[in-house]
């Protein structure tokens, strides 16, 4: 995949994950997949982003910024969203926060095979 | 610039920060750089730098994984360090601790005019 490809397949996957098309969600990350060294597989990982979902009601993926470079995505994410009761260790509780995630993708066999993730939890905590 | 002149580019600043060089911070940094949406300008993004170093005695720039499409650099930043006192409201007093920084460099006139960052507190305060 050249960069204009990443950045078609990274759209597609953050549709697959905002529709919550878990049916889908294989074609986007690999069977191996691994999170913040985690090494979950598809379906660990998938039960992460479901769990997300959980917690946030009303969770949904924006990009702000993405930087296409094959076989790395990199994407600074912008949420506005209400997690429910503890998020991340704070008591959010329903609070409407804006927050970024700062991620890594390292793509092998044209899926995410390793995920670096960051989320900008001082600005979670200052908002509550 | 094209992504590799964009690589030399930035291993050229992070050799000027590891040497803290900073008469030659302005062939990187613009004349109006902002730093997480504070507008610090060069003077300003000097003086954050200058305050890192005196916080981190042992600080070294070190590249996990970078990623470059212009104008805009994705950097996964590794550290392995001995912050004195409190660092991002944590008690580290000197202990050796790693942790990563997730941060994207947006380039204008070829110099870095927006930083987005975020340094993972949560790995530090899981080692102090």
């Amino acid at each position: 995949m050249n960069a204009a490809q990443l950045g078609q397949f990274y759209r597609g996957y953050l549709v697959c994950l905002n529709a919550q098309d878990w049916a889908q969600l294989g074609q986007y990350v690999h069977d191996e997949a691994s999170h913040n060294g985690r090494r979950f597989g598809l379906a660990g990982y998938q039960a992460m982003l479901e769990k997300d979902f959980a917690q946030i009601p009303d969770l949904h993926f924006n990009i702000a910024l993405a930087v296409y470079e094959p076989p790395n995505i990199a994407a600074r994410l912008a949420f506005d969203c209400s997690p429910a009761g503890m998020f991340l260790g704070l008591a959010v509780n329903g609070k409407r926060v804006r927050f970024a995630e700062h991620v890594f993708y390292e793509l092998r066999d044209e899926k995410i095979w390793q995920a670096w993730s960051l989320i900008d939890t001082a600005a979670i905590a200052a908002q509550i």
